[in-house]
């Protein structure tokens, strides 16, 4: 079984052997910046190593996979423009290096160009297994941008949000790479499961880190998502935990137009200390990681099988988007 | 064998049966309200068409014929977006009835529901010809779109983007009903052509309406094009056949920012018929579709049952878009 470090240089290998050579260029330019930004490519490793485990040749998931990964960095390209993102991964964004009109087309031919990859399977459930995901990402990019302008966002429909947006891609990594190693279908299954489990702790550890992280290790500045209001796990549950009093100074927050950025983020910051919210989470984060286990174990692979597997998730999901 | 007639109500009946009903409401809803907008529907029923050609049943090639379909309306959903247009075929865009970020995100939906009926189908040529296809149709927007600030288009490139952006889904549709209903690999390829030279016919037909059409008929004003400077196959060669004098008085009309709009256009098409333009398109509108009936000459198959086909094409390419 190949490591983790033998997995990616495949998969950056690979990467760097897509064929983006057509013209136009100005089509195509765009893709391979964005894929040249780097990430852990996370997802087609899990791909990959899935297939593994269930005594599959890599080769047989590879396609399928990098489409996965070119798809995940589509999704980025197209959510950037939608969010009107500077910055990504330390560079330009495709519509602040280029314009929108670029970033809109060049995303949907990387849409395009991750489904001729993942379509090079012969396996018809793997493809349809693709478009549901690939279809419920957009559904949660839909309600991650309707809860911006929603005040009574519930903790049950953050957490569907954040399945959709997250969750469910991990997890089609898994069960597609399982299905192309020749899993059961109750394998594939419970490898699908434990990815939504392990997307769903990933996510609520990255709302986390936003006030609690080192801006060094956590990548991006600490109190993004509290400078702009953004409903994660913590600023829901602080409001239903919160006192009239700390409503009425959190509503006020969250309306004034200009404000100390740094005292923004110690007020939530102190509110969040105050009202337990960092336990909350870390103890939600904990159950999540339960249930993975537990799919895990319903495995009908030997526990050794799956160290590789294991450890890697353990080892990324502490730090990567 | 079925009449256009019966072949348009099938594909009308089934894109109504076409499921998009799953939440979020405002992520289906555009896609739901683009495919209502209406439209001949002459690429699926040219996939079913050529089906029928071969032998085929109708239901091989439906799915896919409706792929090509949600495809097409995915591309004019996000060009309008791309180029700012406030209606299409008489009602808001997407991106004006909600906002350019739902244009997007709807119109990435749109595309993976595109892929999911064209992958119904187990011909992985036919899913290879789609991507093919929809990546060149991707690189003749990135054309259209950069020609737009260039004066120095030629007639060359410019029909390669009128190949790219309109003539190869045409083709693609006639090839992949043709495959699909069992029609050999020549046979198929013949088909091909004769959309390819149909469709360079059909958008020279549509430039030239632009100038020399009846409004009512055409259904979109006249001289759109020569108010945005478009770089038609009528201003292309009005500028290679134009003197000094006329080409000063062409670039001093296409720099001004503010001109009498009916004055502009009676402008251009004076010259044009100085020049000869209307002629001279007319000709090559001719001579592409003297190379389609070669096309047809090709195939295997008996006159009579390519009539239908034929009479579809002659009719429908008199004037559609």
């Amino acid at each position: 079984m190949r490591t983790f470090e033998e997995i990616r240089n495949l998969i950056e290998d690979s990467i760097a052997h897509l064929e983006f050579k057509e013209p136009p260029r100005s089509l195509y330019d765009p893709i391979v910046y964005t894929l040249s930004l780097g990430g852990k490519r996370i997802r087609p490793a899990l791909a990959l190593m899935a297939c593994e485990v269930f005594g599959g040749a890599v080769e047989q998931a590879l396609s399928p996979a990098l489409g996965i990964e070119v798809f995940h960095n589509f999704t980025l390209l197209h959510d950037d423009l939608m969010d009107d993102a500077d910055k990504r991964r330390g560079q330009p964004t495709v519509h602040k290096a280029w314009n929108p009109n670029v970033a809109i087309l060049s995303g949907d031919a990387m849409l395009i160009c991750a489904y001729r990859l993942v379509c090079q399977t012969t396996d018809k459930e793997v493809i349809d297994l693709f478009s549901r995901t690939a279809l419920e990402i957009c559904g949660g990019q839909q309600y991650d941008m309707e809860f911006e302008s929603r005040t009574d966002v519930t903790e049950a429909e953050y957490v569907e949000m954040i399945r959709l947006k997250t969750a469910v891609l991990l997890a089609c990594a898994l069960k597609m790479g399982a299905m192309l190693g020749g899993a059961s279908a109750e394998d594939a299954e419970a490898l699908y499961d434990y990815g939504i489990h392990i997307g769903l702790a990933f996510q609520l550890q990255d709302d986390l880190l936003d006030v609690y992280g080192d801006s060094k290790t956590f990548g991006k500045n600490i109190g993004g998502d509290i400078l702009c209001n953004k409903k994660t796990f913590l600023l829901i549950n602080a409001w239903n935990a919160a006192n009239v009093e700390q409503k009425r100074l959190m509503a006020d927050w969250m309306a004034r137009d200009s404000f100390d950025g740094q005292e923004k983020i110690r007020f939530f910051t102190a509110l969040y200390d105050q009202l337990g919210i960092r336990e909350l989470t870390e103890s939600r984060i904990e159950a999540y990681y339960r249930m993975a286990d537990e799919d895990l174990a319903r495995l009908s692979v030997a526990p050794e099988a799956l160290k590789i597997l294991k450890s890697t998730c353990d080892h990324l999901m502490k730090r990567e988007k």
